[in-house]
């Protein structure tokens, strides 16, 4: 027996939830279908826990500027490991049952628990269950990546698939993949107590493409643990733990962290039943105004995709892919949406940020870089966080601002006045209007803004004002 | 004798030194003219030194959440006062020096230090010395007000003018006025150990004209000290201190904080022998697009106008005064510029901020207001401060932003998108367009856009994404 409805959407993580949002508006003929458990990756393995990780690392190691604060009795303060752990589990289970109350009141007609398969274009086969649909949505999500040549080393090696489980911390050990997850995590775990050890086979952390950025977070983070750049790890197993070895560096740890970003859930689909069109990595090719794959009635969204792989990505992805789903089912049309701009952030201390366009995609004759460093900033010397550098990527025909790279304090904030400024298509004199109250962080944009200024041909005085 | 110049600017605090950047760009002939302590309000006992203030008191704050994340010994923690006010006096030693760096390369005939008096709308004294100038730029700031009544209360009652010279805190404390400066320092002491009351004659606190964000503020911050509102404080010296008697509530505490406002700095000056139109206040009425007071060769910048006394204000003004100033005494000619959008940040814990017009100013009938309650915001329960509130006042006619209050974290961050969003013109249309990063306090503007929304008449499915 074949079911037919309108459109079935594979996957119930963010992606295929704001997708299914668009799709509800207009068809109650759906079908959602999961397979594993359910619960976003963002709430159960994510974002979500591990901002609370880094919360409570972060408190706990704020305790090293209190003897300039005049606070006693920092040395007396320690870390019951077991009892943080339960923390972080406890506010990842609310963020997990705030993400199962849409799918807890479907019924059985429309949430199917199963891993679904194509059959062809049009129809997928799941529990047995063959469903022809109008339309498709490809949101299954991604997975940690994991060497195969580690598989052996079994409970050494985890994953942020298993670290949140975690009831407790190993003494020691290695951070293998130096991505913002790995940042994040490493930086944590040697704040709460573990010797860790970051390992990446590249001289770059963050992915970052500006060198004077990099540089920065190299030096900041290494304050704090060592970070083993340019050499890929190889492990093996030893009689007291695991025996990392980068270039002429090893260290035995108990576990090692596999933070080498993820894979998108593809094996399992037999894309090879339809005429899906893959890339050079086996990713389906779409169009990412539409998330449509070629011309066929499927899409793509979130995680799956192998691009732009953050939560609020995943939500417009979620919401373009769900509405011409939809409509492409019901009416055949297909409408374009632009993307938001390229925005990414680690939230390790100081937080590294980028936002629009990389140095790496940049020509440098066409622009001029405005820098500040921390160092001077009176708000962050008084918080102090006074490392840091922020970094503007200015057009120098008009003054555009069309990118940005940093590692600084508040950087998660600043980030967000730079790509509302840049998604608007702001100048740096429009910018340079805007208010800045004292004595805040977003001062420290100001400067970087002058600093821009100062490097542009032309008399700016009163830039600030608006001439009536 | 008589020296002519063509500026002469009173005052080397912010403003003045804003106007001071002007004038020297189009002439070598001028003169600033400072009374008493070089060193800005903001640096020497303002903005500055209560920024080092408030985050020692946060950060031993702090400890009041380690139980829940699993840190062991906050019982173990104290503050050594005398230490840290000493920390508080370093650090504002830094930010002086920065502002006496402006004036300590000027000679005698650039700087005079000494208390300028109008002689005529163009001449005044200062040292008993004549100067005749083609303009003159009042910036003279202001100065903490204290009762008459109490000035025989003599070193028990103290302004911010003497605190910050501390070097031990009493035992208790009553705070009188609960503007921002009343919240910030109150709330900070009673953090160090302090017993703080705080008193006021209104029911609001931070000026604020909203209800519901004056009562989260009110409920948040009862939490941690008393706050008497609505009634007058009167004080009287008992034998073990001060008496405040507030209603019918009383208290006998060791210093009294006055943080009644501030005054500007006019009574010396003199300004009988000048042709300045005065307002009931007996401030100077001026032109806040121009700076200029009537139509004399006289500009007004900073808190003496007693208006907009913080400092990204004074430096605007500053500028315009300065501009116009000089460009007055060469060449007549006197252009008006914008001001900025109203901002107000009180940087007590939670933050309270207001941006754009306030309640009282608009009629109810023709806005919506977002509102969102931090409890649910999960980056907000991460930080263990989701008590908070988020209102935004939004025009029904075409969804523009045209104000907000706020009692939430992080609002400081918050208020600039807004600020930045409300000077651009920018609907919640054009605002939910923009990229909120996860997770992030951000996000809750988001929701408070998503509530403006729902009230709001008409289909609005994907506000979020621009169509192509």
């Amino acid at each position: 027996m074949t079911r037919e409805v309108d459109v079935a959407i594979l996957g119930a993580g963010s992606a295929g939830l704001f997708a299914l949002s668009q799709v509800k508006r207009e068809t109650d003929n759906y079908v959602l279908i999961n397979g594993g458990e359910l619960g976003t990756t963002c709430a159960r393995v994510g974002c979500m826990p591990s901002k609370v990780l880094i919360q409570v690392a972060e408190d706990f190691h704020r305790k090293s500027i209190f003897g300039r604060e005049g606070i006693d009795g920092a040395e007396e303060l320690s870390v019951d490991v077991p009892a943080s752990m339960e923390h972080v589990q406890d506010l990842r289970d609310v963020f997990v049952d705030k993400t199962l109350s849409v799918t807890d009141d479907m019924d059985e007609q429309h949430l199917i628990e199963g891993y679904a398969k194509f059959i062809s274009n049009d129809t997928i086969e799941v529990n047995g269950e063959q469903i022809k649909a109008k339309s498709i949505i490809i949101a299954t999500g991604s997975a940690p990546v994991v060497p195969a040549a580690w598989q052996d080393l079994a409970d050494n090696v985890i994953t942020t698939d298993d670290f949140f489980e975690l009831e407790d911390l190993p003494a020691s050990m290695a951070v293998v993949g130096l991505g913002s997850i790995g940042l994040e995590i490493g930086q944590a775990l040697q704040r709460l107590g573990v010797a860790v050890t970051g390992v990446d086979q590249l001289e770059k952390v963050a992915s970052l493409q500006d060198e004077k950025v990099n540089e920065m977070a190299i030096t900041v983070l290494t304050r704090e643990f060592p970070l083993w750049l340019g050499q890929a790890a190889s492990l093996e197993a030893v009689a007291d733990g695991i025996q990392v070895t980068a270039g002429d560096k090893q260290v035995v740890v108990d576990k090692v962290l596999a933070s080498l970003g993820r894979k998108p859930n593809l094996a399992e689909l037999n894309l090879a039943a339809t005429d899906i069109a893959l890339d050079d990595n086996g990713s389906p090719l779409f169009d990412p105004l539409t998330m449509q794959l070629g011309e066929l009635p499927i899409y793509i969204a979130g995680d799956v995709n192998a691009d732009r792989p953050i939560l609020h990505e995943a939500g417009h992805e979620g919401r373009v892919a769900g509405y011409n789903a939809v409509h492409h089912a019901l009416s055949g049309a297909v409408d374009k949406f632009k993307r938001k701009v390229p925005f990414g952030i680690t939230f390790c201390d100081p937080n590294i940020a980028t936002v629009g366009m990389q140095l790496g995609e940049l020509a440098l004759n066409d622009i001029v870089i405005g820098e500040i460093q921390f160092a001077p900033v009176g708000r962050a010397l008084i918080i102090g966080k006074n490392r840091g550098v922020l970094r503007l990527y200015v057009q120098k025909s008009d003054g555009l601002l069309i990118g940005s790279a940093m590692c600084c304090v508040k950087a998660e904030n600043l980030a967000h006045l730079i790509s509302w400024s840049i998604q608007q298509g702001m100048t740096i004199f429009d910018m340079l209007k805007m208010p800045f109250y004292h004595p805040v962080i977003e001062e420290a944009l100001q400067a970087a803004l002058y600093n821009a200024l100062s490097q542009l041909d032309g008399d700016f005085n009163l830039v600030e004002l608006d001439r009536l």
